[in-house]
């Protein structure tokens, strides 16, 4: 792609002070309708060194109002960074619905100069580039506008903005050695350049690639391309929002390994566990489980174990019969409810994005991201298109979990109906249980047979050999946690295992 | 205090079951009336190695719900966490209201084993103990309940631990040679712990010295203590929840050197700045105030600007021309609106310090902390003891952010009652400005002479020698602008200046 861009191009100054005094209004007027229309903005600037990166974000964002964007300066990721998976701490900076986010440098670091100077191997880099085309896809699929440009300057005009840099006192210091050699491996960079720049060129999201060998011609180019592109996104929106149609009905998995699983219906529950025998497998495995937890702590193994079923199924329980086998110091609970105000503002995945453990660590989620195609789907409150997305945007963020390492095991816990009803009286007939029951839950029961729908589906389409599910009889509680325990030493015994061999 | 703690306690087997059964269920049952009550509680361990914080938190917590609850490991500063204040970190962790943060290690660390392992003067640690003196103060007068652990072993039990952790290959990576350096070197631990332990015991945050030699008897101390500690502060809010009465209006800035300033209505506004010599002034000081940031940066000087002033005065447009003279990597703008849900349910000075630039950095604080006295004075929001608190309170985050070597800027912009009506009225009939103009900006406005009154309060009280107030007269819009830009670039260039003369 960089061969199409024309270096020579300029503007004059005259040109420069007439197209700005309409394009830079024209900008400020963005932040009003951007949010209202509740759209989320990224925009990157990635380009070679010197070519103006810092003075062309200025350019732009002076025409916003601060309350409105939010810039990221991307550097090497710190020790808290590395220990999670590459996209991370991305996700983190993820911009509010109607925030622009600009950012200085981006994930594209990981694939271009990271690439070079860490002599990634080329089967690496692709697939980190397919791992970034799909995070943009997410995102655009979930409403974010990204708009990408990249800033090009040649051989000889970065050569001699270095040496002018250095002749000042004030900014010789900007120039670095690392600059310089980067300068006379050109070729090099120029070449794994060209290479991001196709593979990750999307529909949805496209880059700009600006010369910027003149900084009046770049400053246009951009102030014109962001409104060109804000403009046609509000526009969108506007027209979806009169259209809005429910979607076929279609559900895609993604392109993953599928496990198959059982109907719920057809699950057995009459299975018991004696009070003596539960005490005693409890031990063993609860030891057992604390001595993997220590192995996997030294051999930074992440664990992700993930908690769905019934209410009153007896999640809390079984969670704690797990975490009384770990050490503080290495896991955390995280309890999934309603979203909060800026988790609801950001893309769904966010909030789970953020909770990812370090490596070594686990992390236990009461409730999931399996929200979305559960009470979101029952209650409505995501249209039909977006959630039926999501059982392939999920399987994708655990593939990626996997990728990185983590032993990801799922679990639905599993009671029926009459036993709920048993359950959600005893606490209410209980004083120091009633605060557990709520009018929610009366409510969700009158769905259960939505939710069993629901239910199914997940199943089916998420169970994946990377992240399969286990259905966890729990009709007698000591079962179900017995079998929790086994199926997670099990897991990570045998991750452990083949790690073992792996490094062999 | 080390020498008051019976290392010998101990509890029968029969006892520690008895007790437990009774002390269980009473720490489950707490949460819901802490969370009610709306109080947030720090539970922090400290203690000698191998002396079992792992497993004491780990038995505490599991007596609780994981919504109700969370843990902090603290281990050494990261790079961005060295680059703010030392208690910079710890303020990120601060719990929301109803919830328990358990801490493993805390900010004593920084003033123990860190102390004596990167040699700090006496001096330094005192003052640092003094920080944490006032941090715990300011939590406890903002709500919050702390309390403070200190696991107590012997020096041969020490060993004898270490030991043991070694004959175990699941268990002997945890043992390193620093554990047994300071194993070695017990006596010289013992003698700061002990200073530690005596200069931050505070009647607002005592310590708890608990003896660790015999597991069940620590165990049934530490919920106890909780226990007591937690049912008595919810006694205590109710009893002031009931006799809540008006404070006697005694308005204390604390003690610290205060500049004296004059009163908003003898500020003379009629200055004015022509446009000609306006532009030439903007070019030369945009220009200066590019070249200190630049220097800044290299220095690592860090930079808090604050703008308060009437609605309309013009902060938007003086910040813009601020901006422009910086380098986007390294200054943020940070517009304070009403708080976030989050943020409500913490101290109020947690969202500035989530905020603080890293050192070489600026921050523009877009209205700021002073909100406290402020609106928040005026509508009500806060009793009178807790504003009328928060002018010391004030002047000692501002003090932290000094010796932390921040060059720390306000600006007061000053308009008069007519001027503003007449810019209210053209937002109001200017189509592109409309958005900027609100009923709540009238309302406001309606309350100028009660305004007048809280904003030469707080210039008197809150202008010190180390973060002096600057009345801008911003009547005359360029004038103001050239006068901030001054201010920055001079107080900017001070303290390089100072700084350069320190390290001669």
């Amino acid at each position: 792609m960089l061969d199409q861009v024309n270096l020579q191009q300029t503007v004059t100054k005259e040109e420069y002070k007439k197209q700005g005094k309409d394009l830079k209004p024209a900008l400020s007027a963005l932040q009003q309708p951007l949010k209202k229309a509740k759209l989320p903005v990224i925009i990157l600037f990635e380009g070679w060194g010197a070519a103006g990166k810092g003075s062309l974000i200025s350019s732009l964002i002076l025409n916003f109002d601060p309350r409105g964007f939010q810039v990221h300066s991307i550097s090497a990721p710190e020790e808290r960074e590395k220990r999670r998976p590459v996209l991370w701490r991305h996700w983190l900076d993820l911009p509010e619905q109607g925030i622009i986010s600009v950012l200085d440098r981006s994930w594209y670091q990981e694939v271009s100069v990271t690439r070079l100077e860490q002599n990634l191997a080329d089967s690496s880099a692709i697939r980190r580039m397919a791992d970034i085309n799909s995070f943009e896809h997410l995102l655009t699929d979930g409403g974010y506008l990204i708009l990408k440009f990249f800033l090009h300057i040649g051989k000889e005009e970065q050569k001699a903005r270095f040496d002018r840099l250095e002749q000042s006192k004030n900014t010789a210091w900007r120039v670095t050695e690392v600059d310089r050699r980067r300068n006379r491996q050109y070729d090099k960079y120029y070449k794994v350049y060209d290479e991001m720049l196709e593979y990750t060129n999307t529909e949805y999201a496209p880059w700009h690639v600006v010369s910027a060998t003149h900084r009046r011609s770049a400053t246009l180019e951009i102030y014109r391309t962001v409104l060109d592109r804000v403009q046609s996104a509000l526009k969108q929106r506007e027209e979806k929002a009169v259209h809005l149609t429910p979607a076929p009905g279609v559900i895609l998995p993604g392109d993953f390994p599928l496990v198959s699983m059982p109907k719920l219906a057809d699950v057995r529950l009459n299975e018991k566990l004696g009070k003596e025998k539960y005490k005693e497998e409890l031990d063993v495995l609860q030891e057992r489980l604390g001595e993997l937890h220590s192995k996997l702590y030294r051999k930074r193994v992440p664990v992700i174990i993930a908690y769905e079923g019934w209410d009153a199924a007896g999640k809390g329980g079984n969670i704690r019969r797990v975490a009384k086998a770990l050490d503080p110091r290495g896991y955390e609970v995280v309890p999934i409810a309603a979203p909060s105000q800026q988790e609801a503002a950001r893309h769904y995945l966010w909030r789970f994005w953020r909770k990812l453990p370090k490596d070594g660590h686990i992390a236990i989620f009461d409730r999931t991201w399996y929200g979305r195609v559960l009470v979101e789907r029952i209650e409505g409150f995501t249209p039909p298109e977006d959630w039926q997305r999501a059982y392939r945007e999920i399987n994708d963020f655990e593939r990626q979990l996997n990728d990185w390492g983590a032993v990801v095991i799922k679990f639905w816990l599993q009671i029926d109906k009459d036993e709920q009803l048993k359950r959600f009286q005893n606490r209410q007939n209980t004083p120091s249980k009633q605060w557990k029951i709520t009018d929610e839950d009366w409510r969700n029961r009158e769905k259960w047979d939505q939710y069993e729908i629901a239910v199914n589906d997940m199943l089916q389409y998420t169970s994946t050999e990377f992240a399969p599910w286990h259905i966890i009889p729990s009709q007698d509680k000591n079962f179900g946690r017995i079998q929790t325990l086994q199926i997670i030493t099990n897991a990570i015994q045998q991750r452990l295992d083949s790690n073992e061999k792996q490094n062999k």
